[in-house]
């Protein structure tokens, strides 16, 4: 059952590969659980759908 | 209230419209709720979107 | 991977087993996945902790 | 901490500018918290990925 | 459809009242949705659950 | 912004220090973050509250 959700903006598959592996790792030795359990999701956004401090990142940079 | 969220892989519209229904109608029954307040809220993700025992689904195909 | 999130009020057992039981078959049978790979997480919510139309649910009793 | 998530349609990007700023705003003056702790996180979706009363959007406009 | 969700730390009665007002307000002036339609759903969690940094919360007091 | 959601049943205070700070460690080493940006949500549930394979946790104990 364990699954985790990530929300970040955008990711290259080279980091979501990293990620996923590392976050499973992470989860399975700490809890016990066998890694096959466990799921990753990936909420990747962009800018203009994320507000930090009330304004949007598109706007920040 | 009642908000239905599926995390899932890319769904046809049939899926979809077949899910939405048969979701809010198991809900209405065991809730007692009227069906109209029902949400239904699909996430589809690219299988680089996911991951399964630490790999991506999109390495596992 | 499939998750299927059920936000909604406070449920008895019996009704998390049926729901439990009619959201993964319709999942599976409609996706085509094997139902052991389909999660369904309840979030139980005490009516403190919803707003419809901008008061909450505990206010409308 | 705190994370605001808003389900909803497709906006334009004014609309998500007025929003993140609104509802920053509201909870900083609510929870006493410094409003750049606040995240704001939009996901938009089209009406095929939205079901109400068992029918999706799409189907009833 | 509209949903938003507010993951935060324990937030008082009035607090919680004072929020889904406003922020159904917000998201029904902006969007133009009939505020009926608009469900806030508050995600208390105490601050072992949560954390900042890489550290929690509970041990940042 | 970026956000980790850990669903899971239910841990012990140091299983999730340690989980807040190797979740956090990973995301920042790849995405470049500040570490201090990363929050780390958990959503833990009783296994009355999860189905796999269409039969609560509870039940297949």
């Amino acid at each position: 059952m364990p699954v985790i959700s990530f929300d970040i903006g955008e990711l290259t598959k080279e980091q979501k590969e990293f990620l996923a592996k590392e976050f499973s790792e992470s989860a399975s030795r700490v809890t016990g659980l066998p890694i096959e359990m466990i799921y990753v999701l990936f909420n990747e956004r962009k800018f203009d759908n994320v507000g930090v401090g009330g304004v949007l990142l598109s706007n920040q940079e």
